[in-house]
């Protein structure tokens, strides 16, 4: 039993930034002289998100904007490669893709320059072809980062209702961070997609910051107690955990794997699980699926470069040692 | 006799879009897939005429707005290093820095993907640290691409009175596209541009554009004939001309080097030549500084990087040879 709505009854469809991707080729602080870089990477958690679903071999369609560039096609073109519907992508004449400058510093923390709010990725709408996509979607996933645009978080509540009206699902990862809970309607908002998600895919402290429990056990039973039918815990090199009904508890062992660019793990990890689930495999087996194509895409340079098929992850799990549980 | 307003009167201010520049390190069409790029550099037409000016000895500084980001750091660190006076460059708190991303064909033509528009480098006011600025300057430098972003073009209008007022002196570097002069207001700006300008610095195809004149002695004849003191037309590797009253016309041979990298090399001539006339050299000294200020500034990659010293001039002419007159 899944508490999704099956792939037949229409795609999964997520709403947010498309961005492309700038990496800094050497670890050091920010971008303050020239550097050695590679990009532009096809990127934003979304459509990281989508791209992996669909590669798993889900149905998929994400609603966003790029702008009427390069940086937009490159989006486009690997999005509608790997089978995403990208009909309900505007392109903006006036405003240029979002973008993203990332730099590692030696420590594993990471120094950004965005060009996101301002930039085509922030400017979406409810068109007529978002309204087509979201009217045969079965499925809608939430990025956190909705939270933090004004223009996305209305279009996601309207596409909520709707695709939970016609029997579809709802599943959410918070992207939370401490900063932005106190922010604004971020608390409300969340707590209104908590209580209409099936599923909630938490990483890090956000399961504590989502429900104010510190304890991960007492705050996946609060989340179950609202109805929340599923909850996998992300928690990066060492594994995840599927929460689900009756007290079912399954740990997954992470990957052993060399890390070259964390960027887009937990987003590959979601798209994976959400395409499984949907497609009908059980929770243990999605988990696995899951936690490989997080393990397989910080094996890859660039957040999007990494999302593999079930043939790419069934052979990855083959030759991909495994911790100890 | 110069006719421009000597250096003591006050700096020489120039207004408009302060970017990065990000390069692309193999030449090809586009920004379609990942690429070895570098970047940021600092860069935009005003900043690296304001940074050449200044670093040739002349007083200088710039109006114009960056994003409180490292791009924003990048371009304000370099200026300030080079004695260029920022104290009128605005940080806007939520727009990015402008940014173009450049990509050489293998023909020497290129593609960009640009953010300027949309980007902080389009949001001039007329700020109380604008009008210090432009109160105590002796020189006004306009770049055409003021033509084409209506903040500037305000503030522009405002400051050339303000100083020609003062007794100060105004030079324009047309910066024009065969597509942008049937352009909204950009022909009616031009003529009132030209009109007030004691030095007019065209290059390719601008003269003709800006004046409807093919032949060069003519168009050179009707600005004279309309006050401008001095005409210096720009040929890139075939070196410049210098056109003045009474029938003055000086040819500069240009310096031979091997092209790494052509962006810039236009407004280090026009920052070198409007340096070294307002502090009073001779047009023909002046026009082979800046004829050695463009060819340098090709041997290096980086449109600003190349910007030099009159003591690293001075050893770049004494090295370099010249094509025939």
């Amino acid at each position: 039993m899944t508490s999704l709505a099956p792939d037949a009854l229409g795609p999964t469809v997520t709403i947010g930034e498309i961005l492309v991707e700038i990496v800094a080729t050497s670890e050091g602080e920010g971008f303050r002289e020239p550097l050695n870089l590679i990009g532009p990477f096809p990127s934003g958690a979304p459509a990281i998100f989508i791209d992996q679903c669909a590669r798993i071999g889900g149905s998929a369609g994400i609603v966003g904007a790029v702008g009427d560039d390069d940086f937009g096609k490159v989006n486009i073109d690997r999005l509608q490669r790997d089978g995403v519907d990208v009909s309900a992508v505007a392109v903006s004449t006036d405003h240029p893709t979002g973008s993203a400058f990332v730099r590692y510093r030696p420590d594993g923390s990471r120094d950004f320059v965005f060009n996101i709010a301002k930039s085509a990725a922030a400017l979406i709408e409810w068109t007529p072809q978002v309204a087509r996509l979201v009217n045969r979607a079965g499925h809608l996933h939430i990025m956190g980062t909705v939270f933090a645009m004004p223009s996305a978080w209305e279009i996601t509540r309207r596409a909520a209702d709707i695709i939970k009206a016609r029997g579809g699902s709802l599943s959410l990862d918070p992207n939370l961070r401490k900063e932005l809970i106190g922010h604004g309607q971020t608390r409300e908002r969340l707590e209104q997609l908590m209580a209409m998600s099936d599923l909630i895919l938490p990483s890090g402290p956000e399961l504590a910051l989502a429900t104010g429990i510190a304890d991960e056990r007492a705050a996946v039973q609060s989340l179950l107690e609202r109805g929340v039918g599923e909850i996998v815990v992300k928690r990066g090199d060492a594994g995840s955990t599927y929460y689900g009904r009756h007290g079912v508890r399954i740990d997954c062992a992470a990957f052993l794997v060399d890390e070259l660019d964390p960027t887009g793990a937990g987003d590959c990890f979601g798209g994976a699980y959400v395409g499984c689930r949907r497609l009908g495999l059980e929770p243990a087996e999605a988990l696995t699926y899951a936690n490989a194509a997080g393990a397989r895409n910080v094996t890859v340079r660039g957040p999007m470069e990494g999302a593999a098929t079930r043939a790419e992850l069934d052979d990855f799990m083959a030759r991909t040692e495994r911790a100890r549980p």
